[in-house]
């Protein structure tokens, strides 16, 4: 089964926003043996709208629209449609009440264009929708399917993963292409080539294998990519693969696929029965933020402390007021009384800290922008450890909460830094 | 002017690489006057290639197609180009002292494929490649443009910049198109939409002026787009549709363009020299990371508490534990008392917090999850403020963060919420 892509509005060709969506659906769809000819993208404009649609349904099986749903005068998608079909718009009792239901929720009486989000083509299949107002809809001429979703990411992903994949999975026939990401932090993208080595040793090229090295801000992404014939097939050769990779690179994957470090850390915590606190300077409360995405996370996560100023390193956390006289606030020594200090304050069984020149002002020779100290403290260790990461204020920020939460990893693991 | 984006590479049709290369070309084009009709990605596969050049040269000015290029048997663009142009490859001999340059200066002896990348479509128009080894070139037929660069992203910007951008210019005779972005917050798109009323009362339609209404999980983005001969008509007239639609919305407007909430908040901080601290429960550290996102915040941002136990609330902000009691964690009393608490412990002029239920557990019909309490303080005046924020847990922590520097702004611009 072959697909096309066909993104919709004005904000994509003007460059505003990126399209992300074109990616996420492309994967999805490649876990089931679906694979896409080509991406389109149109403005909010009939005329294109609909010689997009010809084009695509001329060459393509399956033609997944998004964007356009929207409830304003510039959401044209359905009228286009509409035209394309030789249809008119109907209401759709379902959606009717779910958009009802949507505003009820939030206390608020929806308005004639809210109401107006529950009309859909006449005969179409409607896919409703669990996170917004705009429902989706296929529908299917001579084996050939046209489907329009929300351009909003969440909504539109929600309809993927809950009908698109299910459905169309029983529909495709082919290779089964399947993915996983290793995720390594704390070495360089050549070093970690160099540490795994000739990729021909660890799988035969020409075997329907690909290994990719996909480097970003806060480490390198592996990805391991399999197409067979068989979904038990591909879940081997993808396992054997992971396992030589491992041998050769083990300690720098915090995780695969879609977990995050903040959810690997938070694992190990809960598994443990350990407490975290933590003590922020210059990353302003990112790491926080992270763990305290995890849902569960208040079962191991007590409070943090985002000592700016350095009265509140002291007051807070008890840092000795002659440490950042003597060795300054960006220090060994800082790091480690903020890490044994929110510890103890916090009755803590752990406690991180950080404390760095995030920049853009603040350098010196000695002590230059990207410097970061990062601490860590536990009833029989109190240490610090110092990164020089880059010179980006939101990077530094980024890399200085990763290193953090991957040292608390290696540490719950016994693994060294 | 009109151009296509075309873009090349299996690895964006199977998701593995988000593209960011068209949003880019984009915009930069939009601001020499060239708008874009189309983006099309296929993959790397002659035939489909070919078609792609047919279809966008059929209806469009400028063609620009990135990817393809690399030295690897996967990179097939300059054969299809030279298929359909019927031409064939010849070295070109700037370009190949530069390969041998680029490879001398990391000390390594180039191989024929590296060598072989000097080869460019006899006739053709060669860009050098400053940051890489593949030129990028282009033809010119019948004031047609068709034009291939390197798909890496920070070769093909430099190509873009120091050669397609001056090059266009000169010859796009048409009309400059401009863009302003104002952002809004605290209000749903159709009630923003109403409060705006119909936008033709705004603005002649077909005068070259649209507007777009882009929603985003923490606000939505009006985008004011013109279109029209001359960049200062271009100004005038988006300054009289944003005069027209801050007549009617202004309140809800935090900033525009490129502008984010936390840096307009800061600056009338930094004005008013008046300094913050932060309570957060429900947002985890989010506000705080937010703040401190932006350069000298040190200035007016003296600490948070990220207090996600009882016991920190208790503690460190010295909440009374019999309002937890009485009222719960999540409540009105909770949250003015964190704000008042938080201002007092730390002597600054504002207090600010947040108490909320992020989910997915922890709800009850009472308090349903995404109910979120923001308090602020100030030397006069402790309230707070009840939110409902959806049901998703990441999108609970960015909406009660966007709400608490919202508030924030209007109490600093004495704008009722």
């Amino acid at each position: 089964m072959k697909a096309e892509i066909i993104s919709i509005g004005d904000e994509l060709l003007i460059g505003q926003v990126i399209n992300t969506n074109q990616a996420f659906i492309a994967e999805k769809l490649n876990s089931i043996g679906i694979s896409i000819s080509r991406m389109t993208t149109v403005g909010d404009e009939e005329q294109a709208i609909i010689e997009s649609f010809a084009e695509a349904l001329d060459t393509s099986d399956l033609v997944l629209v998004t964007g356009g749903l929207g409830p304003t005068h510039d959401d044209i998608t359905r009228r286009a449609v509409c035209k394309f079909f030789g249809t008119d718009l109907v209401v759709n009792d379902e959606a009717l009440q779910r958009v009802r239901g949507f505003f009820e929720r939030r206390g608020i009486i929806p308005k004639k264009i809210n109401e107006d989000q529950a009309l859909v083509p006449r005969d179409c299949n409607v896919i409703q929708n669990n996170h917004g107002t705009a429902p989706g809809f296929f529908f299917e001429r001579d084996g050939r399917y046209l489907l329009a979703m929300p351009g909003v990411p969440f909504e539109m992903k929600a309809m993927v993963e809950g009908f698109v994949l299910p459905y169309f999975a029983k529909r495709a026939t082919g290779f089964v292409i399947q993915h996983r990401t290793l995720k390594t932090t704390g070495i360089g993208e050549s070093f970690l080539a160099e540490q795994i080595g000739d990729v021909n040793v660890l799988f035969k090229p020409g075997d329907g294998i690909t290994l990719a090295f996909l480097p970003g801000s806060t480490g390198t992404r592996l990805r391991i990519t399999v197409r067979t014939r068989s979904t038990a097939e591909a879940q081997l050769k993808i396992e054997q693969v992971e396992k030589a990779i491992r041998s050769k690179a083990g300690k720098y994957i915090y995780a695969s696929d879609e977990e995050d470090l903040e959810q690997v850390v938070g694992k190990l915590l809960l598994e443990r029965h350990l407490t975290l606190a933590v003590a922020e300077s210059c990353t302003g409360g990112l790491i926080s933020d992270r763990i305290t995405n995890v849902p569960g996370s208040s079962n191991y996560f007590d409070r943090s402390y985002v000592t700016y100023s350095n009265d509140a390193k002291l007051v807070d956390l008890g840092v000795p007021a002659a440490f950042i006289l003597e060795h300054g606030a960006v220090s060994r020594e800082v790091a480690k009384a903020m890490a044994m200090g929110v510890r103890l304050k916090s009755n803590t069984d752990i406690g991180l800290s950080t404390t760095g020149i995030a920049g853009p002002t603040g350098g010196s020779i000695e002590k230059p922008v990207g410097l970061v100290w990062v601490g860590y403290s536990d009833r029989s260790d109190t240490l610090a450890i110092q990164f020089t990461l880059g010179d980006e204020r939101r990077r530094i920020k980024e890399r200085a909460a990763q290193a953090a939460l991957e040292l608390l990893r290696r540490k719950l693991l016994r693994v060294d830094f």
